[in-house]
């Protein structure tokens, strides 16, 4: 955790630059890898940003805490399986499990616009403390704002997690190796269509629900297996795709992943393809990525299946030999090309 | 610092309740006491919940920190003496203060509207970076989120603070007591009055500057000295009224000040007798209130007024007698009355 922080993201297009904020600032592909390199880093780049990292590491005497913040701007507020205080809760816990902490507390901000039901209101602080108490962390502190009617958009709520490291792993992108085994928890796409779905008003004949959930009790079922766990990191924006495009540009080492051994439900391939969205590129919110030894992926991918959030779990590429810092997908039709980090938006304010 | 939360404000009028969420509700008085109760405490409340402080804290193992969270929406975003990104550094650091903590790390997460000026957010950001320096705070974690146009307005910012409890005093409303000196470190109403003058596109004789600064040099030295710092708060939404309302009611013991110990400049005093509000209701930036025993009182002052924030620092007041939680003001023509928090919105969106 000593290490210099990486700031390089694989960008192999030149970039475009943007007098004013577009909503693919937000999306998280490059425009805000570019905002992040450009505007932020400069300014607040310190010994120890991690910016290929959902949190940071903060040492205290012995103990290390990983802190990690996030804001949630989704529209709708509710979706199925859930709504903008489950995922206020699940997002920031996700962010400290992939950095392999035990989440231990919230802090939860809350932006009102005039005119917000005070019932709506207390459906989602109802749910953030159903999530709050599945995921076993606790909300220990809050502020609430209001803006004006029309300068917001009903609720955005910001939380901050502070979570406990317990073991000695570093668990980062710069920690893949070559041969390393690829897992992921379950099948893709299904919280960005499913939010997708409710903004357009839409019905399918099977009913999508978003894979919201909180990854920290498998992740650390995880760890007291003492699995060599290298690598974790949660599939939200710019989904599984935009996820390894930037860990294989931090870590320099290609990544090749077989499209066929990538769970996607029937509906959302469905969906997907009345959108024209890439299931790889939607965004989820209660899966993860595992990079571990080969020779630990069976027993890993065991722990993984017997847990409920697992139980498709499946191995879905290695990482090969080189220093190109690519991701290479083989295709359902089995041929093969280069993966590209999500350019501009493509599901704008999806979490 | 194990005692249990104290869940009650003073609240003399009966209550009226609102099925939607007004611009009140977010101004730091009654409403916001309100939603605080009837809200978002039977969901959150815990063993750590301490209702009546601007910041948790939180053990770990020897060492406990602080912890907080606020969310800035202040319009507009640049006023005379900072903007919004000085005052999201100097507000949660001031919060870190507050509790008796030496604030070490900020995490930060932006909400950008669509098409709001990167050179905007380049000038924030820059603000951001020079506060945290003069702070001494890191900033090490953050989250970029992009609404569109017209779901936001330009930019919010939340920051979520870290600080560490470097000694064993318990500094909060309920360690007032009897006979306790009042002390304010300078005069009042500058923050609030230079938005609106900014917002309204007035001009006056003389520029009003916000008093926006971090706090936490200050107490730092009053703690080192020793002075046995019984509560400490910022007068911030609501001003120096409704945070001392709060505390007497929290502490359950009257509170006696005098209007005319309370430096407010001529300038501030014209601008509210035009915008006719009081200048103990609005909102300061970089004012506290510090209650120490009556025998501390010259030798806590005397540290104050060395310090470059504190060189108009007063004794402004006294805890008397009894149980009645209630804050009386000698007025400037010696009149006394009860000083009621603020009710409803006086300055929406001042912070």
């Amino acid at each position: 955790m000593d290490e210099k922080p990486e700031m390089n993201f694989s960008c192999p297009v030149p970039r475009q630059r943007y007098p004013n904020i577009l909503l693919g600032h937000g999306s998280g592909g490059k425009l805000m890898h570019q905002l992040l390199e450009d505007l932020f880093l400069p300014a607040f780049a310190n010994e120890l940003t991690e910016t290929a990292h959902d949190c940071v590491y903060l040492p205290f005497g012995e103990t290390t805490l990983a802190f990690t913040t996030d804001s949630y701007v989704i529209s709708p507020l509710f979706f199925p399986g859930g709504d903008i205080g489950t995922l206020a809760v699940n997002g920031t816990v996700n962010d400290l499990a992939m950095g392999g902490a035990r989440p231990l507390y919230l802090s939860a901000g809350f932006i009102l616009e005039e005119g917000l039901a005070v019932e709506t209101l207390t459906r989602i602080v109802q749910s953030m403390k159903e999530a709050a108490e599945a995921a076993e962390v606790k909300l220990v502190t809050g502020d609430t704002k209001v803006v004006d009617k029309g300068k917001g958009d009903g609720l955005f709520i910001n939380t901050a997690g502070l979570g406990i490291v317990e073991h000695k792993r570093e668990i980062a992108p710069r920690h893949i190796r070559e041969g390393d085994a690829l897992l992921l928890n379950g099948d893709v796409g299904r919280h960005g269509i499913a939010v997708m779905v409710t903004r357009e008003g839409l019905e399918f004949e099977t009913a999508i629900e978003s894979d919201c959930c909180a990854l920290a009790g498998l992740v650390l079922e995880l760890l007291a297996a003492d699995i060599d766990l290298h690598c974790l990191r949660d599939c939200t924006r710019g989904g599984v795709a935009t996820t390894l495009v930037e860990i294989a540009g931090t870590a320099k080492l290609p990544i090749e992943i077989d499209e066929a051994a990538i769970p996607v439900t029937e509906a959302v391939r469905g969906a997907c393809e009345i959108f024209g969205l890439d299931p790889l590129y939607v965004a989820n919110e209660g899966r993860f990525l595992a990079f571990v030894p080969a020779a630990e992926a069976d027993r890993a991918l065991a722990i993984m299946r017997r847990h409920p959030l697992g139980q498709d779990a499946s191995l879905i590429g290695v990482v090969g030999e080189g220093t190109q810092g690519f991701v290479t997908l083989k295709s359902l039709i089995g041929v093969r090309r280069v993966v590209d980090m999500l350019s501009g938006e493509q599901l704008p304010r999806i979490c």
